[in-house]
């Protein structure tokens, strides 16, 4: 069996640069938007808050504290997805709720995954319209001054961004990356944890050639990512805006 | 413009009575496991890993540790979908890596982003395939019995999990509820917080009658959600889970 969507599903891989002759129109945009408003969410609740940035001095700004990828700042469309909990929390106090209990860690994950799954179907949005979208990971970094640059209060984080805007050709005929076995992803009935062989196997699986393989592969993500300067951004960033997130430390 | 998949999208509804005669088959789970992975993922990392509940016992007890919902153990599939960090952290290891660096805060957001990515795109497979999906957010509560129930190590934690099955004719013709506005969920350039008005507007625009409306609708919500059991829960757990992922606590 196939069909339109699970082919497309398939098709669809990250797309960093954008044809600049082809615009995103102001209904199209909408029609991202719409796209994410339908997304499953918990309870109804809508746990999230999408920023639309138009202004050409926050996107360069949002390029050089997400890693430094000049392309941020080309994309025609750029949101960020944040977890978002003040919108109810102040829904509280203004029904007349007498001191409601404050955000935790357990809403603010219930509210992350309500905000990337809205942003998945923006993704799956966009591949319909012949749109092409990257993630960015690095909104997670620089938690201050993204929190500064956009206004975001206390209980509200960003935990995705996406750039959207048509695929060059170029970008169109980029090979999509291969991920590891479903063998190694899929566990029966609980966490199976691979050994040294199994491990080794999984990565050589996908390489297209032996310096790509075990354990070539491994070390250099771990000497690019793992020990990068940019996670170990990520990681201070993140801690901090639990840390704000669990004490409320900027609650007007 | 419209197209199949944005149809689709606006369609997808949750569904969470499965039709006995209709089951799931294993090319049609098979299907849905591939469509995850070919979501998005993180440098193409894959930091997720999909345990697939077949074993009727486990569902029962899924069934009772997410909050008492008994219809999780009559899903024909249950997947859970883990952030994972374990996989890379013993290929490190294994190839020869000494002493990395452990996982922190902001590589489980970044894996949690990957896992719930690939979730999504089996609610949109499966909706392509005539199966309903319902997401489980109470997968959060109870963790160490969810842990020890499905073996799962130091650098991974549950962050959604999904329930698939064939719906039944009442399901389809459910109604899907009603979002907030576009214009309270969508920001430009930045988060503007809403007045006491404005939430009022925001939470009656999407009543069915009087006292659905505000503040009867967020009383409501508070009283029996962010007041309840199971979220005080949900917010111990998820601090349990991060405290066992800060500390490597089991680390083999």
């Amino acid at each position: 069996m196939t069909n339109e969507i699970l082919r497309q599903l398939h098709e669809r891989k990250s797309v960093r640069v954008y044809d600049p002759d082809r615009p995103v129109t102001v209904e199209e945009k909408r029609q991202l938007l719409e796209a994410a408003l339908a997304a499953p969410t918990a309870g109804c609740m809508c746990l999230y808050t999408i920023l639309d940035i138009t202004d050409q001095e926050i996107k360069d700004r949002l390029a050089v504290l997400c890693d430094h990828q000049p392309f941020i700042a080309t994309a025609p469309v750029v949101l960020v997805f944040l977890a978002d909990w003040q919108r109810w929390y102040d829904s509280f106090v203004a029904a007349g709720v007498d001191a409601p209990r404050t955000p935790a860690e357990g809403d603010l994950f219930l509210a992350a995954s309500d905000a990337v799954i809205a942003a998945q179907n923006v993704v799956m949005a966009a591949q319909s319209m012949n749109l092409g979208s990257c993630y960015i990971g690095d909104v997670l970094e620089n938690g201050e001054q993204i929190a500064e640059l956009l206004n975001i209060p206390s209980y509200a984080m960003p935990v995705a961004m996406l750039c959207i805007g048509a695929p060059t050709q170029q970008q169109k005929l980029r090979k999509k990356p291969v991920r590891f076995p479903l063998e190694a992803l899929v566990h029966e009935n609980g966490y199976h944890r691979a050994g040294p062989e199994a491990l080794a196997t999984m990565h050589s699986a996908r390489a297209d050639s032996e310096k790509n393989g075990f354990p070539e592969a491994v070390l250099a993500m771990e000497r690019r990512k793992w020990s990068s300067t940019f996670m170990a951004e990520m990681n201070r960033s993140v801690a901090a805006w639990m840390n704000r997130w669990v004490k409320g430390e900027v609650q007007g």
